[in-house]
């Protein structure tokens, strides 16, 4: 594989226009990392085509070239998958932005990849519809990262992932073929599921150009509750609870003390910052069922121990509380230099110790650990903080995260969650998968991409 | 490939036990067809494993004796996906039938892949879940069956399909290797979703020995509906205006003249033989909402033209109702000697004009056709009563089922909505997909079965 040289750079601006091919240092920059932390490399160039046409041809180029491609959206990702190769070409589809059709008889909604996610679900709320994945960044990042890394977000209990509302994306395929995988119909086996195989592919198979998906009706009534907690286990005995009584709620997170007391500081939402962990609890649909599920819920967590449980009066104190937990990772990425979110995932039941024992590790270590989540899911997010520059911290660091990957993979976890493997969490990903699954993947990559050509070494090496 | 000798079958009864390899002609022939119209072959012997060890030691053998393996359950299958090569190994599944787990607090279950689809959801209701995919088939296909075709079921429309629940399954792979793919957590995006190119793969790629399933939990009320059409045009208006009011119902299915005289024949419901279509509709949920909803529908189907419109008393009388729909497929096989049920599927808003164009052309061709399915999916199944010995009729059949298949694709929908392509779709596939992506699917298998030896020449050739 080569480098982008200056004759290359010169051959894309012809392909493209030269106001959409960027070489110059200070311009290319801003597009050598993500949300991830201390990894960066610097590109050869950055390209942003406006059609998936576009796209086909700067695939067909590099492939020609011999260049990798990394592909990118707002790079809001955490665990490196946009971060480029050095001399690579980036494709930047943030111009790709706009939002093709919103279906209201088929319920659907098709986009080119760099819309903001956001703007899908505010395009939708026009016409009474409802596109439910909201992942943390959702204001900035773009709909065509989301399908590529199956983000995750806070409604994940009741309405699923990204994953769940793709029915249909148009790729570039290593070789520079544009074809679309899946369509409008709800109900489709017409051969194996290829979307779902590039859903949460990384960008390692295919760039994907444009998507269809899925809206729901909008819910007609939200509403959001808070409970605190003095000990972490009467948190997670509160949503076992819930479960039991047989209740999806649309969220449940939480927040640790660490957590709390960072998210308190910054956006000054009036927490007592003397609490073991406060819980977000959310249930939306119809009115009556709402103030039903509401009711149960409240008195579930003071049942199970909640020092104090409040509702908010309206959907604008909702969306208050809810700020506590949308600024978890901002709040605690202000107090040291370096942040390292984690994010192990762990079947329900095992939530409660799983928190322990990060707690645990941490303190061994003698580090600062913030930890946040999605307590229904069982999705957990250990946040590092912590220096890059300090040697001797950063390998307390990683000895603290192959012990919390350790325990979650006995508890039959999985690494990430949400966030993606990319170049975070590659040297886990075996562990977990085993060598038959594991080399399964890797064969699906040399079959489709036998040059390496699009985000090479994401996911796992071949 | 070789096919099954008689010293195979000798190596086949060391490897498992003689009472479970099954060579006998009279023995055999019942595993010679599955339930499509048409197509049968005899294999050269029939095996039943009890262990995912068992299934694993079956392929390696196959593997190096170079005899092609098909799979199968229950036999239930409408597009000979199941049926066997002449002369090949088949492995049937039907004796790994045991409920391992079902897991209350993770909402899960975890079954052999022999187990009847029924079961599955009875031994949730035991527990107060819900297992919500209910192909037709469900009280005698098996769970691994309804995975590997990733099949529907008449509540698609509000909870989608088979794929939606399964969050892991235990495969092996065409080199005899055992491995999972997914898991109890809720949330993993640990490499590519694997599991998700294994659903609706219909063994082509792996044994499924093993799934989890997700459970929800059980609705507590349902009310079945039924509404009674002079024109079919009314009955799709009535499903538009549904969706226009922001419901979800769980099902709304629909059977046309002809379907409802050979039902009121063969079942006696009493249905009025002289409408044009009768649409079921159900909502299930809390009480208040299904109550709610309930109402709404029926008045939005008087509103848009239907002749009569009536609810079920209870569960028992909604049963009946529901009967009328789920006996279709037996009703209309009785009529001639054969069936070819097709299940072609459009984007919702193209479902009126689809269901005209199929009566069309079976007039046009002077052929019996009595069409039902899956109105809110937009899912058909135009049923061709013919007879396989009269060829002059056959040839029109086919002519027929092209055009229905060009018109299908004309308006962006697929050739199997939820019976997948086995051997009966397989000419119309490249069509759906395309080169690009026929390519694409044809280079996984090769990737993951060079030697062809899982369900050779099922959904493509290589």
């Amino acid at each position: 594989m080569n480098s982008v040289s200056p004759t290359h750079a010169d051959q894309l601006r012809n392909l493209l226009s030269p106001d959409r091919v960027l070489t110059e240092l200070e311009d290319i920059l801003p597009y050598g990392f993500d949300g991830t932390a201390v990894i960066k490399a610097r590109p050869g160039a950055v390209v942003f085509p406006l059609t998936s046409l576009e796209v086909a041809a700067c695939v067909k180029w590099a492939r020609a070239a011999e260049i990798p491609v990394v592909t990118r959206g707002s790079g809001t990702g955490l665990s490196g998958g946009s971060v480029p190769l050095a001399g690579c070409l980036v494709i930047c589809l943030t111009h790709m932005d706009r939002i093709l059709e919103v279906d209201e008889k088929n319920l659907t909604l098709r986009a080119q990849s760099g819309v903001i996610t956001k703007e899908i679900d505010d395009a939708a709320a026009k016409v009474g519809l409802f596109y439910p994945p909201d992942p943390g960044s959702m204001k900035i990042s773009t709909i065509g990262g989301n399908v590529a890394e199956n983000s995750g977000g806070l409604r994940g209990l009741k309405y699923g992932v990204t994953r769940d509302y793709v029915m249909g994306i148009e790729v570039v395929l290593p070789d520079g073929t544009l074809t679309w995988l899946g369509n409008k119909c709800v109900k489709d086996v017409a051969g194996y599921s290829m979307k779902d195989l590039f859903v949460g592919s990384e960008g390692t198979l295919g760039i994907i150009t444009e998507v269809i998906l899925k809206l729901l009706p909008r819910p007609q009534a939200r509403k959001t509750m808070l409970a605190l907690y003095d000990r972490m286990e009467s948190a997670a005995e509160t949503i076992s609870a819930i479960i039991a009584a047989k209740i999806i709620p649309c969220t449940l997170e939480f927040l640790d003390r660490v957590t709390v007391q960072c998210v308190e500081d910054y956006a000054k939402i009036g927490l007592p910052t003397d609490v073991e962990a406060v819980v977000l609890m959310e249930t939306d649909g119809h009115p009556v069922v709402v103030e039903e599920e509401a009711a149960q819920m409240m008195a579930l967590a003071r049942a199970n121990g909640a020092r104090a449980v409040t509702a908010a009066a309206d959907e604008a104190e909702g969306a208050r509380l809810a700020s506590a937990r949308r600024s978890a990772f901002s709040a605690l990425a202000r107090m040291r230099p370096t942040t390292i979110l984690e994010d192990v995932t762990v079947p329900r039941t095992e939530l409660a110790h799983m928190v322990g024992f990060i707690r645990t590790v941490a303190d061994r270590h003698q580090l600062q650990v913030g930890t946040f989540g999605h307590l229904g899911d069982g999705n957990l997010h250990p946040s590092f903080l912590t220096d890059e520059r300090d040697a001797e911290e950063m390998h307390r660091v990683e000895v603290a995260l192959e012990e919390i990957v350790d325990e979650t993979l006995r508890l039959g976890g999985t690494v990430t969650g949400e966030h993606g493997v990319g170049l975070a969490k590659k040297a886990f990903v075996k562990r977990q998968l085993g060598e038959g699954s594991y080399e399964l993947m890797r064969s699906i990559k040399r079959a489709l991409d036998p040059q390496g050509l699009l985000n090479p070494g994401k996911i796992f090496d071949l």
